[in-house]
């Protein structure tokens, strides 16, 4: 329930469209809903500008399934991350318009599509080709909660003329998505040309002393450029999300 | 060399107050300017908007001195972190204006006060009195980039009825940075309140486990509420620069 | 054999029904008994008022079988841990009665029904659906111990009115078992609502720097809250034990 | 504030002796008190049972004399963990009667003695003479908290028939606190000799792959019996405190 | 090439029995053997007493075969370790006669029983069952180079009374080695019981903080019995080994 | 498009055989070429020698292909590294004269041998017959950059005889790279007895406390020798490319 | 009390030298001595063949002293380590014949020289001259205990020819004690060259990622020589007192 | 001593200017020489073209100058890495030629000017001013070898315009050293830029997640950049040795 169909009841029970006992009944699950293995946020909508998101890891298909028919009796959109195939061919045997990223495991169940919410651009670029099914899960995640996304990928800093070539776009972008596995250098560097704020995120991308991103994190947390904040590895949904929440701040003037 | 300093200059020129001579001496320095032991990077307040800042630790009074007196002549406000109270006493014996705050470790020099560029409020919130210091690098340095800046401190989750006490001015917040060590808990709950960005900064307040801020920074990074970022362990500093950086971003609309 | 069984054998002998011969080659094997590959510890259910645990892991189906069929000559109750789906089968070929319950990995094999030994209620709470495998770990031990066990899941600090909607049935808790992944910070928020232990269980849930359960841990190693104390990643059957051991401590008075 | 004086102070408004206004005065700041550094959590005494404890590393002495003024309004009881010396006789300058233990680094300041508020016991037992002062942290906390303790120092596992030789006491303890570094076996083997809650605290005493007591902790967590729970290291207090805990729990019977 | 069979060459050339040339051909490969993928050691048996032995993870069983060739027109006794039953069952093809011990993964080729070649005898214990396939490859390796060897299993320090019942043996035995997973405290109780030197072994049972054997290698190196030395963990191979080592050196005398 | 192809072009727009307008043409994707997933570094030629290298890990047969089919219009060879055999056989499907190396998981194209561009030899050495895939990376590399190779395998420090054998042939080598897992302590011998740079390779080879070459990487990093330096574990490829860098360096002369 | 010291009191006890009331009260605290910090193992001797060893990190020096007090009247030889030189001092200042080897860290009361009670050698060698300190330690133990003990200094990997122009001596030794620091490869090479036994002791000598001697703690763990056990870093004692305990075994023949 | 003095001296036999005794006292100490606490390698000079290095960390002055003493004969340079001002004081009072520089902690004796021996370049890269004490130690290494040495100090990628300003300089370097701390990003893109060899020296600049260093480091062991090999932590001096080992090949040709 977003503050949108909040409103709009309230208007109903207002012209006498809809009973104050009909519209007691629609919010009462409106705090949260309690079923067997969860307890689902109903209020986060409201609270937060976007419904819970599904953490699809760890679950069975069947607990997925029962989350997402809870929510869809009040949400537009219903977006469930790290969903293996298996899984999501599960899940849309039963929703079967929800679409399915395979790369970005991200499986998105949308009632309509979501409207653009901000005039600034959120770009994501990644450091190699290895490292786009997290930018994706970044992409799909922010243009879900209404956000012009662009992207450039592969851009490393072993040949950083191929960066330098796109410097008008990375200047211009409201928000930055950077990504990258190995030293994960390339936040400092983007965030070294820029006024905007870089959401860095790191990458499992590598072997041996990558340890599984752990050395591209340490990189970006001890970045020299000071415009930088970090997530978790492979975290592309939540440098997604804290993007759009940037991108689509209330205005406050300068 | 900031933008307003740099349109006075060529206006100057434009009017025929200044030859371009005269304006070409000034410039050529703009990129940066060498010096035996730094290359002081004075395009940086053109492209960041904000001056280069001194990273204390490490460096002799005598070349903190050297790198103030070559930025002086171009900066407004000058920002030296990591300063040890011996070292300021030593910068102090030069520049009697600056001032120094041992909490922070923060020195700084300013020829006027910085001016309000945003309508938001940043709020930094702490879990713990110990937390403080960290918190106070966090708004030294977010006042010195022109923001207002607003605190709640001793907060913690263990008696979370004194955080929800203040939950009206956390809502109003434009940007969180949320300031906490130990388990490192309260950016989650902080962030799970608010539809507002959030800088967790983990700190090395604790002892055992807390491995030095260690166990605060790998909770924040695996915090289940999504408008979290986070930064390095005690960076207040940069915590303070990425809130201003969000909250001064120009007006993108909803 | 547990202390109810020796004290009837005694009666036995006491009153000629059993003689002392009789007695004594039924009590031999009472300190533990040595098979190839094993020594059981007969002595356990006396010392300890639970028999001996057997752990699953790296056990093949034939040991199992071999200590199982050791122990149900003297126990009641036969539990055992970490079993996959396929030995648990392999071993209920043989114990046809055994209940295997497949998201906690445990076989139970009893004689008749645990009776309950305490009036307080140990409560489980997870902070997510994920989480449940260890609840039920958590909550079959206890069981199987002889207390009253009750759930609350999916109450994570993202949503924290979710977790307050239940503060009655917390506080009425004789002692909580708390489950968390990722951040791990649940535990810290209930201890601080309540007066009764609070043992606190990471699970490995989570991806990128969760590293396995880790993170979760190191948190819940320095909560903030001082009424807590940590078991092992995913020990949701120590966790049970402890509780136990605590809901069934003699009474102390106040 | 305890239950008992809030009880006695109903009473007077009920019996006419305080007029409502005086208690309202009196109760508002119950919930918590904020001054400029802490928020106090006034309302601990009553949910937890024992006032906030102070935690005293990273704060000045000044702030630790601010905290105690604002407490000692309401509490008959206040203890300051982790002081060294030079702040202890700081704040004693200013509140004489505290009593400072320099190996456990407890301050305690206290209007009349702790009763006992159980029948049973707590035993503190500790693998070597270096681990004394944290044991005695433990001791402090549990005694001013209103609980009966004892204690036996020095009964390592490199010359266990010490340990044995105090079996009787061992077996008659409520809950027992092992403490100890170095590869932290004690609370493995006295868990296995009883059937009480064990609290085990891992110390920083040793050296090389001590690791500052990381591997007494891991131990700990990992041991093969099950009535054991772990706090961080070094946190004798945390100890003291959960076992206090569990041994004040009412009656729940058997 | 052992010194006996070294010895009795030069015999036969002092005979006149064996022309020098054909002795001379004999020993040309002595110092070592180079194949495609391998130098082979044939010197090791006369310097260490006992040939090179072949680690067989990582070798394709081609290689293996091929070194196994080479050995073997030298050495009495050929022993493979780290041998999954899929290549032991590809070199088995070729020398029918090796021995497979699946549990401890070690594959044995002998033209004759090895000697006994010292009047001690090596005791390994462990703490619990899964610990046994790390003993048997301490235990063939033991028996393979010339020792009585004997072994307790499962006498876990839960349960410390099944240790002690065997109590005679282990202070008989001549060298110990104590394999103990999860907080592998078992060789600590052990030494502090005897006079003989104690080969610890970690083993890489238990989850979560066991850390795949690094908590109970930790345990072992800090034991606070001073007779205890460590080898890698799951490193039965290289207890019995030493234990051998140790069990076999000349006499010196007391 | 490396140096003697850019020359040739120039030299035919001299003469008159190419337009102007033709060299354009070729030339303007010399920096580099966007295509949907990849920014091609076509200028890597000119400036380091070498064309880019495709690291498989990671990418999908198809983005690699793809990537191969933009860099055969102007490579004479294409390197592409950790590739497993499914994906090599899918590339080999298209590219039928790649050749694939399985135990270096390398795949080669190439139109024509490289030429030897060095006088010097590199020397490959390994500890064990399971380095020697790491080894082959590294040889592999090397010679397809135009480079003499050379092999060691087999003499670690167990039977240090064996290394010495080799010492002429290890004195003479220009560049020596040595691949060792375990302990790694075959650089720091080898370096000891050359005064030519050693190229140090640590491998995942070993088990338990190797921590999958960390621990090689570490020893190697400590080297008491002082001509080594290190790559990243299993980084077969590096070493070769940067011992192929080092033996073709312009002259320098003594 | 030892062995011997027992017999003669039994000895005078039947030759009615000795009243069994007098015996008695000699022998009752033979199993240990609790005195208020400490339960003193008076045991050990007869047990282990050399009294407790002082542990005198985390001691104070009264602790110190009043534990030598409570072992001086049974014992011959005194041992603390870990003894800071202002201790020391302190302790001296009560027990004036008592020696201190400041680099070693080690305190020695001793009533009569220790008898030699084997025929082998310990030979301790070092890598470097920094890790003699260690040696020492493993020098002064081994020959308290009775021991032959020779040392051969600063023969690292880097120079090889320096320690093999010892091999004479070196394989002359009954049991080596290899001291080494950075990369710990030297026990490796030693043990590679006898077939005695060999204990490596890491010490904390090197920088930067030695890690205070974990990489050589590592390094050694992963030896490819299997003659090796390791014991803590930087514990000289221990090895001493391990490399004592295998000299002085009992004849075994072989 | 040095080859060349080595031919020298055969010389003055050849000429019958020395006698084949004197030649044999003056030789006899050549492959090295054993005082108390050291083996000195005089045979290193010969074996690898500079005197052994004293590493001043762990020994005394007494050690230090009985080691230089011993060299002194023999050497024209000595070279003595990490020593503080104490120690190079009190070395300097006895060997009063001495050059110390606090900086990089070196101490140089010289008994005359090394000779440049190599045409190419070392160029040492610094990314911050903080990082300039571990690339003197590097440079000072280097120059007492004979290379040329050149330096750009505060280039990091923050600010990489200030790098790219000294593009010829850095492609015309032979041999590139590039010295940072925290993220470490500087020598991945440094060599992306160049044909040569890049050392990588990681530095413990930096502060919480910087780990000493290690942050810095296994960035730069994960470049993506491929002409990069690293050594230790703050290892200026190997990082100098390896690069003038690098500069000094003889021709190899191209």
């Amino acid at each position: 329930m977003n503050q949108q169909r909040l409103k709009e009841m309230l208007d109903q029970v207002a012209k006498g469209v809809l009973s104050p006992e009909q519209a007691e009944t629609a919010l009462k699950d409106l705090a949260f809903e309690s079923i067997d293995y969860a307890h689902i946020d109903h209020h986060r909508s409201l609270r937060k500008g976007f419904p819970e998101v599904i953490f699809g890891q760890g679950k069975t298909a069947e607990q997925i399934i029962g989350i997402m028919q809870a929510m869809a009796k009040n949400e537009e959109i219903i977006l469930i991350t790290r969903m293996d195939r298996q899984k999501a061919d599960q899940v849309r045997a039963i929703f079967q318009e929800a679409e399915y990223d395979e790369a970005a495991r991200i499986l998105l169940l949308k009632t309509r599509e979501p409207q653009i919410r901000s005039k600034g651009e959120i770009l994501v670029i990644t450091a190699g080709t290895s490292d786009i099914p997290v930018a994706k899960e970044a992409m799909i995640t922010a243009k879900a909660m209404g956000n012009r996304v662009n992207s450039i990928f592969d851009v490393g800093v072993a040949g950083i003329h191929r960066l330098f070539a796109h410097g008008r776009q990375i200047q211009a972008a409201s928000v930055l998505v950077v990504v990258a596995g190995m030293e994960g250098a390339l936040p400092s560097v983007v965030a070294g040309m820029v006024r905007a704020p870089v959401i860095a995120v790191p990458t499992s991308v590598g072997y041996g002393t990558s340890f599984g991103g752990m050395t591209a994190l340490l990189g970006m947390l001890n970045s020299c450029s000071s415009n930088v904040a970090v997530v978790n590895i492979d975290n592309g949904f939540g440098a997604g999300f804290m993007a759009a929440t940037i991108n689509q701040m209330p205005d406050k003037g300068e």
